[in-house]
């Protein structure tokens, strides 16, 4: 392990999806995440198809370098083993409906009288206050609700769900953060305690919506759906090549713009005053959109980013699995690795990201079997006996 | 200031929006984040459209509790005052293309002679490394190279782009996040120095494409677009609704979907065979589409909620910037809060997100004018005269 928070550690009592994206990119960053789950049944992120040899590939990423055991945290007996638990831990992350903690003793306040300096992470899918607290929390209503959907998809289509679990991960990713920033008070604070922190599932993603609330505000703009035009500048879109690929192109500045159309050398793209400037560009953009079309359509990809990138042109292409598996600045920047999982041998995975100079953290093995680290944590953390142990399993409460 | 990061100063020169999405999050949490911008033309998302009273709506929010400085990076006397600022900077956020910080000679290394324990963030298009990284770097190119754009849309769509610079912004938080690790290293070991972090575009957004490398890898699968349903579960889809809403609706377990057949009460959602299994409900997906549709199509928007939801169904529905502002829970967990600036007055504004319980961070004012701070900045920091910053911006070189 080298990652820059090595020896912090985190117990992750989530199920599914954002209190996993959180520890799974602290255990990226060496942190020692321990996974604990009910008994029998696991994570029910563990059932999500498609599986490899009856091993979730979901389970498999999402959970790598994280340390599975198993406890009943809805019996007394559980409730007493966590607590011993959490006794020498950093930071806890939890995901249960509002009120569940509370219900098992295990609220927020009882969990500092025994640790005072823990940092606890709070996900769910309203957040702990508000009237709709006890709503089942999902990242498909989060997603509707903060905003982003409504934006998503085409002026003739329906909103656009995002096409992976994008609330939960974006929540995820701010859970991360915002546990590092309480850490970092805490542990450079000569008095600073623990910190409870509030996550919901629509409140990241209603983030990253920022501009439109104020637009709304200050200026009565509610923005729906634009396709792959964007409202503010022309060209940006998204072209159908000959050998049925499809490129995205930005030229939104008119250096850009004006360094793509000589590069493209299409009379009307070069001299036309209907794409003279970007305000031009933007009331012709259909125009302008059917002319790069019509140049787009005669090449293939390969010839379209070989003459446009040399000149500097913002171009890619729209890449699926296949693409992004062969690219060969993926490659060559090790964004994929290969792991070997006892189960289900070499498995290749997107690897840890960002790049840090120092201490780069790494990838060590693959989503456990659920309890694997059961002997190695109860015994280690808890100076528990095998026969302890072994009682525990027959009792069903690890 | 009370965010859990206060104290904490950060240089931010880059431009546009992943580097300063992650100062913006710094900020929100008390650190001191001052904006470096050229002289007389400044950041360039001061110029993206909309406008209120001649100031970018995205300028506004995006920098909001940040100090503007300007500086000539391009030219000799600006490069010693910036590394006069360097000395006493904790994190120094950049954007630039790769190599252009080496060639003002300002390289990290250059840097870390000055102030061995800064922790630097480099943002860029494609990375530091690898053979694309002279290409230009923007979002439109880093969603599609990630893979997430041919997934978004319609089976019968094109790809569609995300509806917010949804690359820069991901990048963002994992610098913000990737920053608080490296501090938090440097700041809690003996010797720790500062680490310099590479964070492309594409990067992030690949790194929640996690699943489907591994699906291509092990199991050939190439998912494509799936337009709102989930490919492993139904029913999960957008509705249309009576009033011309549109409602989100999850029911993939097997206990959420009888709960929502039985709150529908629906008879051949109850009692037929073809949806009796979630493997039944998949095959017979377009016909369960069909009749809850056709369930939705008789009832408003808030018919649908006031049935479903007291069920604990989960439901919710696609929100527009009005429906964000008028929302009663929104406005209980204060997401939108208004701050006063002097030149466009009352502004609404998302909030700070997550919510601390001891430490919340709190926005102190909207995206500062250009230089606005300069006097303070320089006055404190650097010890200059008045008329030493008056004969700087003479020369342009503040």
């Amino acid at each position: 392990m080298s990652g820059p928070i090595e020896g912090v550690k985190v117990l992750d009592i989530s199920m599914i999806v954002a209190g996993g994206t959180a520890s799974s990119l602290m255990a990226d960053f060496g942190a020692e995440v321990i996974k604990i789950e009910k008994p029998d049944t696991g994570d029910p992120l563990r059932n999500w198809g498609p599986f490899i040899k009856d091993k979730s590939v979901w389970w498999t990423v999402h959970s790598r370098n994280k340390k599975s055991i198993t406890l009943s945290l809805n019996n007394p007996e559980g409730q007493a083993i966590f607590k011993e638990l959490i006794q020498s831990v950093d930071i806890l992350i939890e995901g249960f409906r509002p009120g569940t903690l509370e219900k098992w003793n295990l609220s927020p306040e009882e969990l500092h009288k025994i640790n005072p300096k823990l940092v606890i992470l709070r996900f769910s899918g309203f957040g702990q206050t508000g009237p709709y607290k006890d709503r089942p929390g999902f990242g498909t209503v989060a997603e509707c609700m903060s905003g982003y959907v409504n934006m998503a998809g085409f002026e003739d289509s329906p909103p656009n769900l995002p096409p992976l679990p994008l609330a939960d991960e974006v929540s995820g990713i701010f859970g991360a953060m915002s546990g590092m920033m309480a850490l970092y008070k805490r542990d450079t604070s000569a008095d600073a305690l623990g910190e409870i922190i509030d996550i919901s599932l629509y409140e990241p993603l209603m983030r990253l919506m920022i501009p439109f609330v104020t637009m709304f505000d200050k200026l009565n703009i509610n923005r729906g759906r634009s396709g792959n035009n964007f409202p503010d500048a022309a060209p940006r879109n998204l072209y159908h090549t000959a050998d049925d690929k499809w490129v995205g192109l930005s030229a939104t500045s008119q250096n850009t713009w004006e360094t793509l159309a000589r590069a493209m050398d299409v009379e009307s793209l070069l001299t036309s005053k209907k794409f003279e400037t970007n305000e031009a560009r933007i009331t012709h953009r259909d125009e302008l959109n059917n002319e790069i079309q019509a140049w787009f359509d005669t090449k293939t990809a390969s010839e379209i980013l070989d003459t446009l990138i040399p000149t500097g042109g913002i171009v890619g292409q729209v890449y699926d699995s296949e693409d992004v598996a062969k690219d060969p600045h993926i490659a060559e920047r090790n964004n994929i690795v290969e792991i070997d999982d006892p189960f289900i041998g070499p498995t290749k995975m997107v690897g840890v990201i960002p790049k840090f100079n120092n201490n780069p953290g790494e990838i060590r093995h693959a989503g456990p079997n659920l309890g694997h680290h059961n002997k190695e944590i109860y015994k280690e953390w808890l100076k528990y006996t095998d026969d302890q142990i072994d009682d525990l399993t027959q009792k069903g409460i690890i």
